[in-house]
């Protein structure tokens, strides 16, 4: 295109369209533009720097070859897809990534039509691929489906069934592998090692022509099933070792230089020639180009809002340690060093969960099981049942991948393992795909699962020792950020397991906190107070399931109204046991406050707390509701 | 042990510990005699006869090598273990089978010391054994973790996550393929291609001395390491084609003939000395000495109680062409007929939810993915984004393992999938893993979810009919067994979309019926009649989530009790939902008919739903209740 040095290739291009105008020199200035782009607004206003930067060419490659108002493009988990968002759409919308109102972190096909599967979990990006290769298929269209997807995400089950799924579909689909190594840390498993010696298998120098000669042969009419056996049996022998995709009867090209656009879109226009499922191997680096995030590509997987390229990253704001993450790892520290039955899971979550520490301290006692949150449960369960006392430290939302894993392995058989649940309720800035509102709906159903959720870390650390001592499983949630060390204004133990506590006595509403929403609740007496309008008692539920109906009961039986404040959704919540409870002939009204039917998109939590209407203010409200309708603080 | 010709060996061997006395021509009878003990039994009680039948050889070689006092052996799901639980301590109790208080299908904690870990679900057994593997690690003992797998089972994601981490944990476990190429369906997928290829690779002649040289070396100190290099070498040269379980470090002894007792405890015994995980491939057929169930595997997986061989296998009673699975079926197929959008989807299930017809009719659009339930959902959401209508038939229960694909992928981007949810419910003689009692619990907590609970066919079909004709996902559950052509006595068309119906009008207390308890609500009603005790109203609920509000508020608003039945756990259940809205200031009481927490186990459907106490006469008793409190048949 000739565009003077120094002026912007980005903003010279206009449209993807153009990419193929592009002369070499001109990609590589379009990608570092890119870069800087992502890096500036990545630090500022926080999200998935390491990924989005490794994917810059590939993503470039990708809409120079490929036509995405037909193709259909599908993006793995979505961390890596900035680069996609700029080329395509989203350039100018670019500096309000994951801001309110702003362009998400992830692909969502509510944002434009180029990003045509929502993602945010992991390794779904094959199944759909198969899902839109075989809609073309019956409907007779003629466009290519390209899955993009990280080495960590290919070793979850997910992932796996799905490629073990292509050769019966016998449908063409393109999955490109972005294969730098690490999941969120760095990926692990037998597989994993398999990768590494594709990876570093010498560059094969006739690799091109050979993918030439083999896209030719399959358009070869009749003599193609011929020529396929032989090219198929040379391309075997050719590619050592031994190659997991060949036996699975996906094709394999690579592997190729992630960070060389041209070549990239080289092989990406070879590959729409060839018929048959076939898996592009890419080697990129993950944070290239950011010095920093290239040498520490763990702590740069994802970055706050705010953070500066000292040398010394910044963690989030909210990931000090006095977060919620850094709590459990720091009890679950002190309970390892008395007790060798304490074993810690995560599922490629080391840093989010805050289990570095207890990794170096107990390498043996440690599992980092890769994203693969089924296994890792299951695998609780075998060590429960070894004698073991396992710890898994998973997000909210990651362990509905494993629903069935706590109710079939862990709480039938009734294990003691604990599942200390991060990141549950809202989420902030990572949006509708990580938000952890479903935990207690799903879970207070599962018979023998006990559900704590402590209000402060006093309490938290009351739960898991207690738990220690016990022989049941146990979820205790906690969401994102800081932790209070103490709400209670009372001194001593806190109140014995089972049962909920009775913070401040008052009258006529009764306000239930859960967890975070302990503290909205004291708030809320507090405002209810300072303005004259009544005095609520506040009850700290701890313990979602079972409910302690002794104190519950007595709570109802001499309040007119309780109001339950949950970090969850209201339906299947915690509000509606208690409301049922109430419904059974009691006279006392149960009023929930929660989130309501619907994904909560991308913003930071206390904004998504206040458009759900939970907090201490909407609480007030509520119990003003009944006072101002009955009469300043009467009983009930 | 020279038992005479004629006498049981079964009987005089007394205990698995004497099976290293028996000769070969005494191993055979014993195997002999176990074959036909299971048939008798699995004929008459119902049960899985085909897997059973195919692993008796195993089950001895196993107990002949190992010790199941100190050694774990875990069977995956448990169908093939028949003949261990008749040679542990279980041979008394045989004849008790799958029925009330007898011995469970499936492996049990409870049941005997023998059996180490629960299953019944699909491809736990590699996660279980690697966590008992590493609890024996860090406890310093010796003693040996076995994992018996089936080839279907092997290609679910699960079992996928757990063999890419083996390598990481790198501790001793033997996994044990028993390969009969069918899950319950034949297998599908590349990997089944995959392991085709290796069970017929020519019988390697020198495979056990090969074996025996390799275990030596392993044990010969200082010289280990490199003897170790060179034997992998040359094991992976000698096993052709590329094989995948060494491509992710696992070691492959095989194949061997799965019904050679004698080689099998020859080669297990070898294991034993082999200090690194070892995957054990023995090939062996579906229902092995019973002609029929050899010929017709897939019939013979599992057989209902009363079966008679007359070479025409008798389907389970309740599985005649009037039962849930087949009016799904038969409405599909219709639907399929005018609208080439419809797709249908399995996980290895195509007998149990009836899709044989529609697979022989619509090949193109009928998809088997083998156990795979999370990929068969995102998969569904990729057909559903490129324009089909896909609908998904499935187990409740199964549906478990996919609970995150149903949040994240279909509901979450609002894509039309239609899950027809088979099981739903009290399931029966498959017990306790098997029971599909969570769904409407965790199901009506997810956004845009739509649930619906037919009470008879002809509404079935208005349901199936008008999702066709909208663009949401919606599922619709039903229970085992027969279904009603209608029970309404009203002529004409259902309700609309989304409505409840009132279907008796009464005073005082209203019984909901959701799907299976809605014949129970009339004929409580019925009862309540006969006996005159008051005249309750019936509604039919039909849809779960969301609510039809407009007609319960009515219905609270015009009665003193509620009372809502449903086949399903009553915590987080539709009663609760319910509840809740009756408790926000409405006087009318609720009360919920529904299983208690904990897991049922296996008795026929009835006897369970008798035991929950959810049958017409409890629920006419609850109904009672209220009329003889409050004389009878007065308005609320």
């Amino acid at each position: 295109m000739s565009i003077p040095k120094g002026s912007s290739v980005l903003d010279a291009l206009g449209s993807y369209r153009r990419l193929a105008l592009l002369s070499p020199g001109e990609m590589t200035r379009l990608c570092g533009e890119i870069r800087e782009l992502i890096t500036d607004v990545t630090l500022k206003n926080g999200g998935h720097l390491g990924g989005s930067l490794g994917a810059v060419e590939l993503c470039a490659a990708l809409l120079r070859t490929f036509n995405p108002e037909r193709d259909k493009i599908i993006f793995d988990v979505g961390h890596q897809a900035y680069a996609y968002k700029i080329l395509t759409d989203r350039l100018d919308r670019f500096c309000t990534l994951r801001r309110k109102g702003g362009i998400s972190g992830f692909p969502r096909r509510s944002e434009s039509q180029f990003d045509v599967f929502d993602t945010g979990h992991s390794s779904t990006s094959i199944s759909a691929a198969l899902g839109f290769a075989k809609a073309r298929d019956l409907k007779g269209l003629g466009h290519e489906v390209v899955a993009v997807i990280g080495d960590g995400a290919l070793l979850n089950g997910l992932a796996f069934e799905a490629l073990n799924n292509v050769f019966e579909c016998d449908t063409k689909i393109t999955i490109v592998l972005n294969d730098n190594k690490m999941s969120i840390s760095p990926r692990v498993g037998g597989l994993a090692e398999h990768l590494a010696k594709l990876s570093v298998s010498a560059p094969y120098r006739r690799l091109k022509r050979f993918i030439k000669d083999q896209c030719r042969a399959m358009q070869d009419g009749n003599r193609m099933e011929n020529r396929l056996a032989r090219v198929k049996t040379k391309l075997k022998s050719l590619l050592l070792p031994a190659n997991i995709f060949l036996d699975m009867g996906v094709s394999y090209w690579g592997p190729f230089d992630g960070h060389n656009a041209g070549e990239l879109a080289e092989i990406f226009e070879l590959s729409k020639q060839y018929p048959k499922p076939l898996l592009i191997h890419a080697v990129t680096k993950k944070g290239k180009g950011c010095a920093e995030a290239e040498s520490l590509p763990s702590l740069f997987h994802g970055v706050g809002s705010g953070t500066v390229l000292n040398g010394e990253p910044r963690t989030p704001p909210d990931a000090g340690p006095a977060d919620w993450s850094g709590a459990v790892s720091g009890v679950l520290m002190e309970m390892a060093a008395g007790d060798e039955r304490i074993v810690a899971l995560t599922a490629a979550m080391e840093e989010g969960t805050k289990l570095s520490a207890f990794k170096r301290e107990y390498p043996s006692r440690y599992f980092d099981v890769g994203i693969a949150e089924g296994h890792m449960l299951t695998f609780a369960a075998g060590l429960a049942a070894g004698g073991m006392r396992p710890v898994v430290c998973v997000y909210s939302t990651f362990l509905q991948r494993a629903m069935d894993q706590v109710v079939h392995d862990i709480c039938m058989q009734g294990f003691p393992v604990l599942l200390a649940v991060d990141r549950a309720g809202l989420n902030g800035e990572d949006g509708e795909t990580h938000q952890g509102l479903l935990d207690m709906a799903w879970g207070r159903s599962i018979p023998g699962l006990v559900i704590a959720a402590p209000r402060d870390t006093a309490d938290l650390a009351f739960m898991m020792r207690s738990w220690q001592e016990k022989d049941v499983p146990v979820m205790i949630r906690y969401p994102k950020g800081r932790a209070p060390e103490s709400l209670s204004r009372r001194t001593g133990a806190p109140r014995p397991w089972g049962r909920a506590e009775v913070l401040r006595r008052g009258s006529g509403v009764c306000i239930v906190g859960i967890g975070a929403t302990v503290k909205m609740a004291l708030e809320a007496a507090d405002l209810c107070k300072k303005r004259g309008s009544g005095k609520p008692t506040v009850v700290d539920l701890r313990f979602v399931s079972p409910i302690d109906w002794g104190t519950m009961d007595d709570i109802m039986g001499s309040h007119s109204l309780v109001i339950v404040a949950e970090d969850g959704y209201r339906e299947g919540g915690a509000s509606e046991a208690i409301a049922a409870r109430a419904s059974a002939g009691r006279s006392c009204s149960v009023r929930g406050i929660g989130v309501a039917p619907g994904y909560v998109p991308h913003a930071a939590r206390a904004e998504q707390l206040a458009d759900s209407g939970i907090t201490a203010e909407d609480i007030a409200a509520a119990a003003e509701d009944f006072y101002g309708g009955t009469g300043s603080g009467k009983a009930g």
